[in-house]
């Protein structure tokens, strides 16, 4: 068969394919949220929280930063009002008008703008936490230019913002950037207090409905997940994954699972533990040492 | 010295590194697959098996789809030719005439073209498997969208077919890509049966001779390895990766190693337990709790 | 509220939340190094170290080299410059001029590619490393094309040279850059012998002080990292991190903590593994078995 004809013969065998399994297709529906789109909405929203550290020009002054955050405002008003409707519309009635689509979109858009000063003040104890949590950190700049915890906490608690206004799909495409970047995969309904510091990062992974207390500080490879999954409905809803209480440490590796399991505050979770019930305040737990075999 | 000789001095030194080591330098070659246009092939190919979901503009429709998918298999066909006929150059005779390389290659595109309505069969199961495994998910749309491990099973489907069809370089090039983005690095030789889902992901690792039943869900940092490598001509071409059969579960950071190692259908592995032998169907491995220390 | 007036109350919010949490804002600042161009100089890096493998063009021949090698020189001096004023400027104090400052960084950027054909002479042994250490591997083209081991080992030789020649944030930058493209997180500062190879990769971990010998080989997921942090300044300066002697090979997940920590010269450390103390030359270290309940 030449080329022309297998061609015309792949082509046809892929359109027939659509029809039938459909639900894995995109087909006479309206436009879902774009990816490369909302990876631009992040960085808007990471230039608007960290001003003046991510871009190729010199840095804006006090004078022209009225202008430079307006005109930054009004984009992320944009595009996020644009990402919010098509997100709605996949929850949404088919019948519901576009113009009311529109108009809760944009006041979630609004609402995000007004939560970002809350933000900060969070972020910066964050970034505080870095720069005492690591002996190798040596100023503000290094951690938020270089550290992966830093973009991956920061990126959260914007999502989180989101999530809490009940914009669907969007906030997990956010944090889905954000794990592709950095290997930190935190689900946007993850409640988490200040002070919080996540070292190295790959592979940490927080479920929905982690909460974390304060000055709490995780190193890479951690899972705070749930114990066992029973079927969808069942599960959805309740709480999951563990509680985290303040000043608690858990180092690489460690899996904490289950909804009912709470880390009492200050203690010490050892690297590569499995732990599936709760420890009282204070406690440390470490993989007992005749589990190693020497020879 | 000035800046001028300095240069120049540093250009002759490194010219002069050339010379010496031959093996890791591609001069004088034949040109290789490039790393930037095999990763919009797979972005065109997820396209393909996924309609509709990653542009930008508003989802085609049923009259125009048969030209929007034709025009974009016409483009998958000439990239993949173009690519396969630079890997197979790589590992034929160097008096191998090109006429003979590009005809290989077009029939190896033309073939993948052809298996994906085959891919996408088993792609729904998998998208079915990602939801009913995941409480938190709540349509097809967002799995697609932001589940990486979704991400990562509709690539590897891909390229495991151009590794059955025996291009070179290629397929390590796609599931490298995917590994980059997603941190699920699945050899392209894995054999996986349908409904696989893989929960968040990060660190995953699966070796080439893997083979995977159907109904399988694996969480972020599971290994699927080789126990041991006794030197290259040795291990090639032995099965070196273990066998998962159906409805196995294996939670996070479980390592499972060797080609003889069976993990029996029905079977559930624990998080971070470390496993080089077989277990027999229905069996629940855990890591012992003594193996912890309270203090 | 009307969207006007909401937009420009949000501007206000976020400004006025500039003004209290200075420390986190860079704004009446010196430029700091662009995240983009520092991506774009660590890709021409790479070129440079491994030469005709990652463009679109066909490969250069041997007589155009000197013009090809020689432009990429001359555009690294000019880029790496740049972005090391602006990194010096973090750390110098203010009165500096900019001239002393450029002065320092453009000796640098030519001491950096005087550098390079010793990087390369190492960088051989490591490619060699990975095609003897995996099976699956054929040819330098495609551990050099595909494997990100390579990728994280090349990247970080050069950032380890810029970290001695003591320019500040810059080799962080490199390092995190490569961190986020492979999950391998290699501090600038880690000092490591001839042919290493890191298998697969996602989720390692290697801090400031980690010493590596010859023939290391080392799997996914592995933390080389300090025992514990007692505040800054008593902790920076000092080796917090393991030492790894010649031929060893650390499995995956483990975990070994400690700068007094010496793992002797061919030892083998198993998978998941949690080490925080030194094993003597030629000492296996295993999970015990008994750790592992199956019911």
């Amino acid at each position: 068969m030449d080329r022309e004809s297998s061609l015309a013969e792949a082509v046809e065998g892929i359109l027939e394919s659509y029809k039938q399994h459909g639900n894995i297709n995109h087909i006479e529906a309206t436009a879902l949220p774009s990816k490369s789109r909302v990876t631009e909405l992040l960085d808007d929203l990471l230039d608007l929280v960290f001003p003046g550290y991510f871009g190729e020009a010199p840095s804006f002054d006090e004078e022209s930063s009225r202008y430079v955050i307006g005109e930054r405002c009004a984009r992320v008003l944009h595009d996020l009002t644009r990402a919010a409707t098509r997100a709605l519309r996949t929850v949404r009635p088919v019948a519901t008008p576009r113009a009311e689509l529109e108009l809760e979109a944009q006041r979630a858009a609004l609402s995000l703008l007004g939560t970002l000063p809350c933000v900060r003040d969070v972020l910066d104890t964050d970034v505080q936490a870095a720069l005492s949590g690591d002996p190798a950190a040596s100023s503000a700049a290094e951690v938020i230019l270089s550290y992966p915890g830093v973009q991956a906490i920061a990126s959260h608690r914007v999502a989180h913002q989101l999530y809490l206004l009940d914009v669907p799909l969007l906030p997990r495409m956010l944090s889905e950037v954000t794990h592709s970047r950095t290997g930190i995969d935190i689900h946007p309904g993850a409640r988490i207090g200040p002070s919080f510091f996540i070292d190295h990062g790959t592979g940490v992974v927080m479920g929905e409905t982690t909460e974390i207390g304060s000055r709490v500080k995780i190193y890479q490879g951690v899972t705070l997940g749930a114990l066992s999954v029973r079927g969808r409905d069942g599960a959805r809803g309740r709480k999951r994954h563990p509680t985290i209480e303040d000043e608690v440490t858990i180092y690489a590796g460690a899996t904490i699972l289950g909804g009912d399991t709470v880390i009492g505050a200050g203690s010490t979770i050892g690297g590569n533990v499995w732990l599936t019930r709760s420890v009282a305040a204070g406690t440390t737990v470490l993989l007992d040492a005749p589990s190693l075999l020497f020879r």
